[in-house]
């Protein structure tokens, strides 16, 4: 709109593409179809969306020994799909996973809650499985009600596409039927000490973290004894340090998901660098985009502070659109820091303790960095640059 | 940008233009020029700001029977003006006021703080008062040394401009002094029941009250008991309730002079009628704004609910921009409330309980909506829509 640079496409380059991720060392990566053995995914365009949009897709374990995970929004006007997710299901034994793109089925009463429930129990039902075995998960515009013809006739379809596609482009389909404002599909599929991992995610706008506001779903072979502990170390160090406009949406899920069919542990960290690497395509995709910074808050009285501190730099539209205009502008770094902590005295604070030159200098990941003089407690975000097409795409995005 | 209307000139009107404000009856509107008796305005282009811009202005009360009340901005990290009036002003004899733009002496450590003080001082010395009688406030970039030398040289020609211009244009010329990136100047005298009122204000960016995130002065020469509690009021239902990006200033000061010259007390609710027009101007002036919203919270568990919701409603980038897209999204209002009360649940909001009808019918002024079923808290706050031309402006606004 102004001669800024704004992605289209993704970064070039292999899936860990972040200097900030530090995967494990031996991984060899696998085309983004290929799942891990015992699991199935598919994706169709049922017509939610329109205009021939994948928007309705489905992930399965056929191994019921699948032990799984999920962490669900903490909005409190949370949607339809997470109320399902958080009353009758089976959250450790997860099978299989219904999502569409198109519509949240979000401040949609009872009705909602019917629409996901209906959903989740015809996709068990086809696949032979408990409901409360089938997580469901939804995205897209908030309060009007799912057409719910159109999302029951398109099952079967995405059902035939599980059957036919066991281990073939299932998995492509199911990363792009989980898309709305998304310019690309965020998924990998890698193998490293004899176990495999994939993952799809899709996230670009309302992303404040809670934990995470997007959709994150991760299948492996490996064995995993707690799978909850470890989804939520990963999550702690990634969905939950990014931001695109400071907004918890209504509707955030990630699933993890282990069939143990390969007899071997998790190696460590790779979670952790595969969720990392996926929460930062999401802020490098925030609506309108064009680079990433990573703020970094050290020295505040305790972690709770540093917290607070770095998310109130990360969300600062002043901030945002230095980042924008490369303006390496430490005093609104100063300001919103003050901001932070209001009604407390901290000095003036200037650039013997702000780092800001990555702003004008950096490419396309930028480091922030504050330096407090009160204790110990230290904390960082990712978040991403305010540019007009933020402003296109959400004045002009219809409910 | 894109179509959207932005406003470049202020809208038509009388001073109290907004539907929001009720002023008192019985209201006469002098020349914005005319002062309460007993009071002295100037203002000069000393060269802070180049291009001939005036950025070096005071206002002069002659009565040593002045009562004042000076309220501060709450910013950790405050600006050295700021810690100056902290310091060492005798807040309730306040003389007189000094004040520059262009520079907003914040972040700029010990020197900052010297330099405020030679301002200070230096006026003082001029006028014959105690340097503890007189005010300093300053606003602009952050983070760069005042350059003393432009502004010492130009203390003496606004003396002069003092002196020559008693009652006649030096309160024009003190209203343009105080401006940054205002688009017009925002100020008003009037006369009721045997009193005059005069004030300036400017504000359009870095928007977000602790008490308000803003300069403004008021000179009266009605007899106030208790100017602290006049002007606390005043501000809890004005500079309190605006917001334009979030941001609160390093710098926000609130003057309120009163010589008593007049002998008569002033009437009720003008002082609040007139903060409150002053603060939406600046709302209406936020920076690239084109609308001014009011979003309303009734049924919070408390006020303090109330008001986390409603602020949570009026900074969200997506509510805003639905404003200005003339979006009535109430999907985002039931989003950011529940982002508000996150980790609780407050049930799925949907359209009998917001009403958002106004953000696509209603004019210049539109007003959000949400009736909680908690309690008795209920609060609102008045916020600007977010276009093209904040990027623009803070993107390629320098420090």
């Amino acid at each position: 709109m102004s001669g800024y640079p704004s992605l289209s496409v993704p970064p070039e380059g292999d899936f860990f593409r972040s200097k900030w991720v530090d995967p494990p060392k031996g991984l060899e990566f696998n085309d983004p179809a290929v799942l891990p053995e015992g699991f199935r995914a598919g994706g169709v365009a049922c017509g939610i969306q329109g205009k021939g949009a994948t928007d309705l897709g489905a992930v399965v374990c056929d191994s019921d020994e699948v032990r799984s995970a999920i962490l669900l929004t903490s909005n409190a006007a949370a949607a339809a799909p997470i109320r399902v997710c958080r009353d009758s299901l089976w959250q450790g034994e997860i099978r299989a996973v219904i999502v569409n793109s198109g519509n949240a089925n979000a401040a949609t009463g009872e009705q909602g809650i019917e629409d996901a429930l209906s959903m989740r129990n015809s996709l068990a039902t086809d696949l032979g499985l408990a409901p409360q075995s089938v997580a469901v998960a939804e995205t897209g515009v908030i309060g009007v009600p799912l057409e719910m013809e159109t999302v029951i006739n398109g099952i079967p379809e995405l059902v035939s596409d599980l059957e036919g596609n066991a281990g073939l482009s299932g998995a492509v389909r199911f990363s792009e039927a989980i898309m709305t404002t998304d310019k690309w599909p965020k998924r990998v599929s890698l193998r490293v000490d004899g176990i495999t991992l994939s993952a799809q995610a899709k996230g670009a706008g309302m992303i404040e973290p809670g934990f995470a506001t997007m959709l994150c779903f991760v299948q492996t072979d490996a064995v995993l004894t707690n799978p909850e502990a470890a989804l939520r170390q990963a999550v702690s160090g990634s969905f939950e340090r990014i931001t695109v406009d400071g907004q918890m949406s209504t509707n955030d899920t990630v699933l993890l998901q282990a069939s143990g069919t390969s007899g071997k542990e998790l190696p460590d960290r790779l979670l952790d660098a595969v969720l990392l690497q996926l929460a930062l395509e999401i802020v490098s995709d925030g609506e309108g985009a064009s680079r990433v910074g990573r703020v970094e808050v050290t020295g505040a009285a305790d972690q709770e502070e540093a917290e607070l501190v770095a998310r109130k730099i990360a969300n600062s539209p002043l901030v945002k659109t230095a980042l924008l205009g490369r303006d390496p502008n430490w005093g609104r770094i100063a300001q919103a820091a003050g901001q932070a902590l209001a009604g407390q005295d901290i000095g003036e604070l200037g650039p013997e303790v702000i780092e800001a030159g990555d702003i004008a200098g950096g490419g396309r990941e930028a480091e922030l960095a504050l330096r407090l003089d009160r204790g110990d407690g230290s904390a960082h975000v990712f978040t991403s640059d305010l540019t007009h097409e933020y402003i296109v795409i959400n004045a002009e995005y219809t409910t």
